[in-house]
């Protein structure tokens, strides 16, 4: 897939994978459009653990699956609908779908600009990941869980204190084709000079 | 530009427009690649304004300045390149680079999911924003600085209480060429398996 708009109209989330090799050459490309993102002041905070070996793979799965008990599951299971949640408890039964790669995305947090920034300046590169990893046929997700997953998260990863992991996304062939994305039309959610006044297209 | 690769890693920001119109016909379809962002558990929390009204412009523009002035000017002249300062102090004085066109980026903090995630739920449409605009011959930037704008800017907009303003991004044709996006290579902000362990490519 090749053309920019059939790209971003049909990225969505992909919870069950094979488990096919992602190779490295696909993953450099898939990073390298991640960090050409924007940041603030182009600060460029990101840093990615991309993660193969098994051992960390199932201990990174295992840390979900016990903070996905642990409360993620209860609400979830409230808040979301069946569907969704039957899919999302599946990829964390699977560990985190069965990908073959996890890309965890870190960010800096002393890499200069305003602190508060730094969610502005990691999930545009995130996104820029996810639409290419669709462009070369991978699936993929964004995934924030495992990072609640505190000093176990820290440790098992070796990351130091200036770092925080904001996503972890599994990365892999899709295991069965997907559906479509679903969203509400752009006019439910757009507004004309000051809120209130509805877009009409 | 039509290739996926080719916008995304072209994708920079453009701080100086040209006054030429931007039809709502290609809003909707930049705006419709924005709604197709993944979000947590597909909550959809964005809200878009659309500001093309020249006093709603004119009045964002100025407490923009304000802001700059109050302190983010300073900050930015310590920490900045001279190169972008000087681009940035030059966008905020034309009142964001004179766009014809404000995306104000909103988040609804009662949307459903975590409170944490709103980020991580709304730059990813903000990405996809940026990357249509380029698909289609428009420059855009990624700013925040207005969002510190507090009640003023709720007031000017008329937002309600459950939203947040997020991003504001000035859209138009550009005043001039824009030069490639400058970034690290991938190598040297990536690891593999554990932090330290360095990508080789």
């Amino acid at each position: 897939m090749s053309d920019f708009f059939e790209v971003v109209l049909n990225q969505r989330a992909c919870r069950d994978f094979s488990d096919q090799p992602v190779p490295d050459d696909d993953i450099e490309q898939i990073l390298t459009a991640a960090t050409h993102a924007p940041s603030a002041e182009n600060t460029q905070p990101w840093v990615f653990v991309v993660v193969r070996d098994d051992a960390v793979r199932n201990a990174l799965s295992d840390l979900t699956r016990r903070l996905w008990s642990a409360g993620g599951r209860d609400y979830a299971a409230a808040h979301n609908t069946e569907h969704l949640f039957n899919e999302v408890d599946a990829l964390v039964d699977r560990g985190l779908g069965g990908a073959p790669v996890f890309v965890v995305v870190c960010g800096d947090t002393t890499a200069g600009a305003h602190p508060t920034s730094l969610g502005s300046s990691i999930f545009p590169a995130v996104q820029n990941l996810l639409l290419a990893a669709n462009a070369l046929g991978y699936g993929s997700a964004l995934t924030t869980l495992t990072t609640y997953g505190g000093d176990e998260l820290r440790t098992l990863l070796g990351l130091p204190e200036h770092l925080t992991a904001m996503a972890i996304v599994p990365l892999g062939r899709p295991a069965r084709p997907l559906g479509p994305p679903r969203r509400r039309p752009v006019a439910s959610s757009t507004h004309r000079d000051r809120y209130g006044s509805m877009w009409e297209p």
